[in-house]
Formats: structure tokens, sequence, C-alpha cells
């Protein structure tokens, strides 16, 4: 054996397990987009054997053995950064026993499938004890990943979607984030009191997909490469050459399955934008969820309700909907601040409000100081604080919404809110090198933003950190400040 | 360890392998209905690394030394067939070596990929050099498998389907065929040469599919445990609480997507109708392939084309289509006998002669007597000889319409034919039982219809060999007099 053999006979391994994760793909999303009721329990239990499987793979002592010696070969700072992401997957895998990880995915199956009429229903009583399971094995979760880094659960849980994230530093932007939003959002709406109220026009669903499908075009999304289909969570999912986004319609609001298209449509660019020549290795994956969501977010709210693409949106609408929407009029429904239950149809200035309830609630529950039977009084108590509303008794609208806790995903809500944050800073960074979004767009270069992203964020994978990554692409690491000025600029 | 324990490590081994073969039918489904271009490459690493752990899940040492012992231990005779059926598929998995599954997944998922397009465009040199990569593969699992078992190479390919089937016999019956089948379609288009003829009506997609789905209620499908799509060849895929078939639809031909869909239906039912109790062991599967299409083939000729159900599928029909069609007219439409060039959408009188002809190839291309280059030109013969069409230049309504070769399927054709012969049976012993499908379905008891299947055949799995199962349904072997019979009564 060479000395070099040792991180090829990893990458072999890796992508073993990326062919096994290919499959894991698919079956969540067709188990959202296309599988029959009666499906569920063979799937939940083939989906656990393949979760078992994967984390076999990733725990096979001569995949340990290899990771020991690879450090010592002569390595390209390349493959030093896939090197650095296999020994995260492997750490992260070896902490936890194969029989949690199929037993979470098995149950968190069941517990997904059961909440989708639950959720319609707005059965709690029925949602609760399946959650009360979730939540179990997350916390045993949490507190084995916890011990092998050194790590609170509740930190433990934040890494798996964004490593280095702590609730230190969470608390520190949230913190903040409390101090100034109240007053924004009240100024804002102070602001926005005299705009007319006019109803969004009916849209069929045949019209509102050929005007997503226009949109996702504008937007460079490629169809050789992806699909759009319907769930009732809006998600994107699939692999790099083949991404799978989904919405939802309301034929009395065709702007929500827009934007959720055009928020997924910007997750599907990052993964169809990857570096292809890692596809295959952890290098070549996307860096982290709140990057990710950075991405989906500059999409959604950076640049689909600036000024710039107005035009660009108003005549598609229009053509497709056979309707007759002014400018003005499609830019107030897209910037008009307006608490509500539901975190998805959230406007920008008031969503980080719902990711900090729900980060509050995590917390809670993973440390043992909240209980799923606490669980809507605490959220109707939050809701009232944070932005007036009272959600007594609607479950469905409160905190059985989401899909991330029926999946055992704990963790996930603040990459939101990071995302958010990273997308005004790439945005304000983009502004000083090639010119605004805006000012762009309306001259005609959208491809030029997109181009920003591909050079800066896509191309890169997980080739470098977060944090290497976003001083790479802004000079700075994380600065809320430029989320605060973006909201001020636009809503003040 | 107890004597009964080698039984139930089986039981567990193979239920694993289940969950995996149950990711390898989504695979599969997928990628012929909902995969787009840009996920080929992927899907087919993806799927060659599942098909290689299949192999080496059924070739595991351990495995093979439980079957050794388990035959020992005291079952009963259900678990008995169990055991065989396991010992089976150990037997045709240890024989080929895992490379050789790897490749020939890789190399098929890239094939019929390319096919689809190739097809449509009539490419015959751009498929060429592909299907002989292909059968140059096949050709060496057949001689693998063959001297494994001691069969002929052909015969161990007839034998992946229809375990027991020879050559021998196909001949025989084949030979049998080619001796009144001519007459009688010469008879057959005589008598129908008066009937008028008159266009299909046309009818939008939109129309169809809700006319497919109102039959497929009308036949039982179980929609909690199944779905239809649109592929570009008809096909029955999925798992038994998820059963997934797909039709293609003409708006000129509104037939040919409602009796593929009639077709895949009892596909469907058969799967749907398995025994729960072994669902996830060799003993839960459908028998064989033979006999899966001859529950096809009872829907879609038996049932489907018969006097009982015409009014019905004519009220369905007129509903959805806006149409006026009469009795007499569907019913000419359902039996006329016409040479065609395509074998799906072949009535049931020619059908055999499609079969025949693929037969003769498959057997040639086995065992050297032919090639691939030869094929078009051999094609041609037979069709002028057997149905007195050219095919010249014509290659996608030739020798590239069907999706088996591409995917290496060979020896799975005579099933079709067995399957015919088998469906005809079944009906004769039926109508001895409990009436005649037209009568029954005329008295309003199609349920009568499917029950008498369910009890006979799809409840009984695998549990019991082929002439186990069509001795105890109908008293004998196959015997193909039956089928001459049907065609003799419904034509002549």
């Amino acid at each position: 054996m060479t000395s070099r053999s040792h991180y090829h006979a990893l990458c072999q391994q890796f992508k073993t397990i990326y062919h096994f994760e290919h499959l894991q793909a698919l079956g969540d999303w067709d188990q959202a987009t296309m599988m029959p009721a009666g499906g569920s329990q063979a799937r939940g239990e083939a989906m656990a054997q393949l979760a078992l499987h994967i984390h076999a793979l990733k725990t096979a002592p001569s995949l340990a053995e290899h990771l020991a010696h690879a450090a010592d070969e002569p390595l390209s700072a390349a493959q030093q950064a896939n090197l650095r992401e296999m020994r995260y997957q492997q750490r992260q895998a070896t902490a936890l026993p194969g029989k949690l990880v199929q037993a979470k995915t098995q149950l968190t199956y069941a517990c997904e499938h059961a909440w989708r009429a639950q959720r319609q229903q707005n059965d709690w009583q029925g949602f609760k004890p399946n959650l009360e399971a979730v939540i179990a094995l997350v916390r045993e979760e949490a507190q084995i990943l916890g011990e092998a880094q050194q790590l609170a659960p509740y930190d433990a849980l934040l890494n798996k979607f964004e490593p280095g994230t702590t609730m230190a530093q969470i608390d520190r932007v949230f913190g903040d984030l409390k101090i100034w939003l109240p007053s924004l959002i009240q100024q804002v709406q102070a602001k926005q009191q005299a705009w007319p109220t006019k109803a969004l026009p009916h849209a069929t669903i045949a019209q509102q997909k050929a005007l997503n499908l226009d949109v996702m075009t504008l937007l460079g999304f490629d169809f050789k490469q992806g699909r759009l289909d319907t769930s009732s969570h809006p998600f994107s999912g699939g692999v790099p050459g083949d991404v799978r986004i989904t919405t939802r319609y309301d034929e009395h609001d065709f702007l929500t399955a827009l934007f959720s298209t055009i928020h997924e449509t910007g997750h599907a660019r990052y993964e169809q934008g990857l570096p292809l020549e890692w596809r295959g290795q952890p290098a070549g994956n996307a860096r982290s969820m709140a990057i990710h969501e950075s991405q989906s977010l500059f999409f959604e709210m950076q640049m689909a309700r600036g000024t710039g693409i107005l035009p660009l949106l108003q005549q598609r609408i229009n053509h497709h909907l056979g309707c007759q929407i002014s400018e003005l009029e499609l830019q107030h429904w897209l910037t008009r601040v307006s608490p509500g239950r539901i975190r998805v149809d959230a406007d920008e200035v008031t969503y980080p409000c719902h990711i900090m309830l729900r980060y509050e609630v995590e917390k809670g529950l993973i440390e043992g100081r909240l209980t799923v039977a606490d669980l809507p009084e605490f959220w109707d108590a939050a809701m009232q604080s944070l932005l007036g509303l009272s959600t007594q008794g609607d479950y469905r609208n409160g905190c059985m919404q989401d899909i991330h806790w029926p999946v055992g995903e704990l963790g996930y809500f603040p990459s939101y809110s990071l995302g958010a944050m990273y997308a005004a800073q790439f945005s304000a960074s983009m502004q000083n090198q090639i010119g605004s979004i805006d000012a762009l767009i309306a001259a005609g270069e959208l491809t030029l933003v997109t181009q920003w992203l591909q050079d800066n964020i896509w191309s890169k994978g997980a080739l470098l950190t977060t944090d290497e990554l976003v001083i790479a692409a802004t000079g700075e690491t994380l600065n809320p400040a430029h989320f605060k000025q973006h909201l001020m600029t636009r809503y003040l």
C-alpha cells in the first residue's frame, strides 16, 4: 500500500455511501410527493434499514483506520478539505448507535405520515404522543452527540445543520434582534397603514403551475437536472444532478406557491451549481444548512422582493393569470409586513419572530425545561408577546404547522435566520463588487447576480468552512448588521 | 441455538433483502416515470451499487449455512415452501459474480435511458452498439446460470422468470400454435371483413385519465395502495402495499391507454392481493412471471374484451369522453383482429406471433446463431412470414419497440404467451366452478370473478409451485387447448 492509498480508499468508501444516500433522498422525496398511504409502513421499514446500512458504512473500522492514516499523506488543500468533511461525517455517525439511527428513522417516518392528516384535522391529542416519542429519541441523540463532541446537547443538534454554531452565538444574535425588531415592525406597519388593500386575483392550479415553471426558468433552474412537484410542505430534495423541489397551491393566494417555489429554486440552484469535479465526495456537498438557507432566502427575499425583478414578475403574473396587476400593487403585496401565524408565509421582517419562538421551544424541550404537553400554552404566550396574535386551540397553524419536529429535525430552525443574515451580507458584498441586485436585474443582467453566487458560493461546495467561505465572499464572518440595514433600507 | 433458529435467522435475512428490494423497485419506477435526464448517471451508479449489495446479502456465507441446516428443522408446509423459495433465490444469486450483477445494472440503465430517445428517433445505428454490449453481458449471465443449474443457457434465462420452463416445452407449445393460428387469423379476418370501420373519438389526456381511474376503480384497484402514472412503456412496479402502474396516452386512440391500464391493473391486483401474513418473505411474492401475465391478461383479454363487462365500459367511456359509442361499435373495436407491428397494441389472436418472433430472436442471440447486426433483417423476414407485414427501415416499430432488451431481460417474452394460456385455463375452470366471467359480470357479480382469483391465485403467493398452483385451481397443469378453445369461441 502506498501512502496515498488511504485517501483514495476513503474516496471509494464515501462514493459508496453517496450512492446509498441517493436512494435515501429518493425515498424521502417520494414519500412526500407520490407515495400512497398504504405504502407508509413498508417504506418506513426500508428507510430505517437503509439508514442503518449507511450508518454501518460510516462507522466501519476500515474507514476509521484509513482516516487515521490519510492525514499523514501528501494531500492538496482540496483533498485535505475533503478529508475534514469525511472525518466530520464519520465522527457524527460513530457517536450514535446504529439501533438509535434505525429507530429514529422508523419512528419519524411514522410520525410524519400521521402528522399530515393530524395537522389537517387540527388533532393535537393524536399528534402529542407521537411527538413525545420523537422528542424522547432526539433528546437521547442530542445527549450522545453532545458527549462525543463535548458540547451541550442542544449545541450538538445545532452542529448537525451548521457546524460550529452554538447557543451562545444564537443567543447573542437573537438578543440583539429582540431589541430593535419590535419597534421596526411597528414603524413599518405604521408606514404601510395607508397602503390600499386589494385581494389577490383567483388563480387556478394549472395557471399557477405555468407561472411557477416560467419564473423558475427566469431564475435559471435547469429542468434537465430537476423537477417541480406538489407536497403539503414545500421542500428541496433529490440529488445534485436531479434536484426536486416542491410547492403547494392555494387558489386564493397564488403568491404563497410562487414564493415557495422561488425559495426552493434558490436551494435548487445551489445544488445544481455544486462543483461537478467533487460530486459524490463530502467536499462536493453544500456547505451547511445556514448557507443553504442563505441561497433560498437570497432568491426569495433579496432578489424576488426587490424592485429590479418587479417588472419581470409582473409581466409573467399578468400573462399566466390573465390579470392586470400594476407594479405598485405587486410591490405592496411583496413587501407588506403583517404578523401572521404561519412561518412559511411570513414576511421577512416578522419572520425572525417565528424562529426565535421555535428556538426557545427546542432549547426547552432538549434541556428538559419544557414538555410536549406544555407546547400549546407556551406557543400561544410567545405568539402573543412576539406578534400580538392568539393561537389558542389553533394547533394546525400553531405548534403543529412545521414538518421539522415530526421528522425529528430539532436544531434546524436557527439556520433560517442565520441564512437571512448571510443573504443580506452577500447582497451587500455583491453591491460593492459588481452593483446592487436591483440595478443589475433592471439592466437585464440577472445572470450576473447568479454568476456571483455560482463563483462565490455554489462552486465552493464544502471545500471551505462556513467562516472561510463567508470571509472569502464578503471579507468578514457573520455580521448581522447587514440584515438590519437591509430591512431598514427596504421597509422604512 | 435451537434447531428452529436457522429458519428464523433466514426470515430475518430475507426481510432485510426485501427492504433493499423495496428501494430497487422505487428506483426503477422513478426512473421510468419521474427522473429528469440529468439524473440518469447518478441513478445508474446508485442502482448498480444497490444491486451489488442485494447480491452480497443473498450470497452471504451465513445465509448459505442457515439454508443448509434449516431443512432439518421441524417446519410447517408453508415454511418449507418459503425455504424452497429462499434456496432458489440464493442459488440464482450465488451463481453470478457480484461484478457482473453490478455491471449489468449500470449498463442496462444507461442503455434503457438512451433507448428512449433513440427509439423515438428511429436511431438503430445509435442503439446497436448499446444493445450489443447488453447482449454480450446477458450471454455471459446465461452461460453462468446454465452451468450452475445444468441447463442450456437460454433455458437458464427462461427460468429466471418462470422456474421450470424449458425451450423444449415452449417449442412444443409454439409448434402447435404455428399449425392452427395462421388459418384462424385468416378465418377471423374473413369473418370481420364486413364489420364497418369507424374512427375512435378524439379524447384529451385529462378525459382519458379520468376514464382510466374510473375503470381501475371498477376493477377493484385500491388507490390507498397504489397509483397510476405515465411512462413511455406501460409497466407495473412498486411493492405490494404501494403498487404503481403506468400507461401512456394517444389522443387519437384512447383504447391503447385504457387497455394498457386494464392489463396493468391485473398485475396490480395480484400484488395487492398477495398474502399479507407472508409479506416480506420469498413465499409472499407473486408466483412467477407467467402467472403474473396470466392475471394481467385475464383482466385485459378474458374479462375486459368479453360481453359481460361491455355495457359497463361503454357507459364509462361515453361519460368521460362525452361521446355516443354503441355497444356493438365498442365490441368491434375490442375484438377486431388486425395484424400490426406493435406487440403491446396487438389483438389477442395475432399476439402470439409477436412472441414467437421474439422467442426465436432471443434463442438465436443467446446461442450465437444471430447477432445484433442481423436483427433488422431477421425481424422483417419474420414479420412478413408471420403477419404479412414489412417493417423495413421502421426500427422503432420493429426490433426497437420493446423495453425488455435494453434492460437485459431476455427470457421474459414467453411468459406473455404462457400467461395468455393460463388465463384461458383459469377462465374455463372458473366457468365450471361458479359460472362464466361474462355471465357473472352481467349479473352484477364482478367481485365474484376477482374473488375467485384472490382465493385461487393471489392469496397463494409463492407458497405453491406453478404446477401445484395451476393444478389446485384447475385440476391440471398447463393445457394450451383452453386458449385455442377461447379464441375459437370468441372469434369464430
